[in-house]
């Protein structure tokens, strides 16, 4: 699929930051298969191109995402017929091959700014990304076991990791829906602001990650914690961060970030992650 | 053991709770192998029975569980004879071979309402129990430490699990006895009550889990979530749960899911946990 | 190296705890080579000492560690001369040989008393310690990737198991400086204090550690926690913890701790680190 070809949701670039909005306002962004398509092209766009150094994605109007489709009734999850609108057959569509393969193997961090409802894959979409903040009064709920299903995407792995277990087994298990500032206490968000100023505060948190950060350290830090981070011991990190730190310390991105703060100004790093990735990555077989 | 046969515990099921109350009041409800047996049994009665959707776990009296009975002194933990009051060699009854496992895998959730002391082994018996809640004053200690032992039944892996480790290593090297209210800080438990009304609120949070909820789903989310969370990547939660819901979708009680909540009304879900185990359950081998 | 042959730290043992200081004040404790050498050269010999009962980590002057000394230039991390100020070729002194496997592996616990700046390793080589404390106003930052660099010494794994993906995430990838009161919040450290009052509030910390419990339960149950915290089941911790607590059912420990408790009075416990780890330790093979 072509990143430009884009229906269920909008792609923008900005001052250097992705912004994506899932974008069917109609249905509250409902998600879609097709939508799921177009998420994982843009997530990849993304890591292609050095002129994007963090992603946001958002939704039009006053809903996030609503979750899966059920405007046409029990049909939505019925795979009896060999796919559904929910579970596409097509593995480019699927969310462990599509999407949020996508958006975990990016090498720009990502920001979700939940402007309103966000539900079962709406939620669970946001998961494999960095931050979440969320419109006060913005509802949330993993609302799988409501409806006979299980928890999907990857997500019993991504919500404990975040909130730890005992949160994500309460809201797992009651699939009781809830508001931004429960979101907020159990740790599922970092933040809240009003629906007014929520993007422009993603923006800002993006830029946190971007304007003094070399492009090549952001892309190797956010895979080494979301992977290390789940090892049972520190063997893993420290194989692979010593030589990576070796291989580094001789890049001109170094000289720039000892020069940058011993001269007290803003960095200007020239590493590419298109072309200055060190020997050592990816590390990992496979894609997880 | 017939789960009826019983003398250091008491079972009762009520609107569909199971309620669990270890029961030797004048000992403070100090555990015996033989409540430990006793208290496996009643798991597995619970997880075979379809008409018990959640159990809670109580005590007798004004102590939750005060360790294991030391009041015949030292011999308490003397295993130079072969066995020991606490621990057992029957592998029935050891914590791993006995209650830890059938609580860990029981497909009903389970909630710890722990009225009093809580120590050692009387504490570690609730951490694979999916929420605690306590009485404001009760004292809880994981006291290893100050008697020469070690964390037990399998505590070092859940206290981290459920409190994080840095608050773990604390209460676990000082083996200091806290209360209720630093229990609720550091995570150990989700809220405190009144003694008096302790029991109605596990009890109500026991609700928020079945009222609504699948119950083949919500033994297949607990599962899910505490297996998952401690894998090193999410590449095995995603290889479960994509064929899980595809196998979900076409069972009916994804269909009244969904009716339920278009005509607005609470679901009456026609699946059961002795029936109704998708295909893939269990996808681990083993216990654990 | 000899344990007391000393220049960039200072080592002395007060009442049974180790007081380690980083000393280089002039240059905020920069961290050199050298340092990291003579830091793993004392946590040795805390472990093998059993008149040693935990560990406190400190600095000299104003600064706790203020990082890599680059007081040199950019040179302080380029390794295309086979080596640098920073990562030191000598497997004894990288941090995963050395400093890092030293503190982890210790059988006495350790907490880092951050009296001041705590900058890039200066904060890493905290990591794997038990318990960290800041003076109020400390400034710390995980640097890296503001230097062209990535999370070293095991931090992309440490540092999640302490603070949560989400902190850690946040933290590394913009590698904002912050101060104590934050480094609380997102709980790095468990609690601040003046720069006056910080290290004998560490000393009263590790007296908790030490004063009631056995030295050999506290040498287990630290590498207990650190180890089954990341394990995916708890298996492991319930094969190992189970025969542990058999076979120290059986030691003097064991009396001493049911006597005392039932005497109401301090234990006094036999066990030495030196000779009473139990057959079972250690249970794993390598370093970690």
């Amino acid at each position: 699929m072509d990143a430009a070809d884009h229906q269920d949701i909008e792609v923008r670039v900005e001052d250097g930051i992705m912004i994506v909005t899932l974008n069917r306002p109609d249905k509250l962004n409902a998600y879609t298969t097709r939508m799921g398509h177009e998420l994982a092209a843009a997530f990849r766009a993304a890591d292609a191109d050095d002129a994007v150094r963090a992603v946001v994605v958002t939704g039009a109007g006053r809903g996030f995402c609503a979750g899966a489709d059920v405007s046409g009734g029990t049909a939505a999850f019925d795979t009896t017929g060999g796919g559904s609108a929910m579970f596409d057959t097509d593995p480019e569509a699927r969310p462990g091959g599509g999407f949020i393969e996508a958006i975990f193997t990016c090498r720009k961090p990502s920001i979700a700014a939940i402007n309103g409802a966000a539900v079962g894959v709406g939620i669970t979409l946001t998961l494999p990304m960095d931050v979440r903040i969320a419109a006060e009064g913005a509802k949330i709920g993993f609302i799988f076991a409501r409806r006979g299903l299980v928890p999907e995407a990857g997500s019993a792995w991504f919500l404990p990791r975040i909130v730890g277990l005992p949160q994500a087994l309460r809201w797992s298990l009651s699939g009781r829906v809830f508001d931004a500032a429960e979101a907020l206490r159990g740790g599922l968000v970092s933040e809240t602001a009003t629906p007014e100023t929520l993007l422009a505060r993603a923006l800002e948190i993006a830029h946190e990650m971007t304007d003094a950060s070399a492009p090549v350290s952001v892309a190797l830090t956010r895979q080494m914690l979301w992977r290390f981070a789940g090892e049972p011991s520190p063997a893993g990190a420290l194989a692979v961060d010593r030589p990576i730190s070796m291989e580094r310390g001789a890049h001109p991105d170094v000289q720039e970030g000892v020069a940058s703060f011993l001269e007290k100004r803003a960095p200007a790093f020239p590493g590419k992650v298109s072309e200055d990735m060190p020997s050592q990555y990816p590390w990992w077989s496979g894609t997880y």
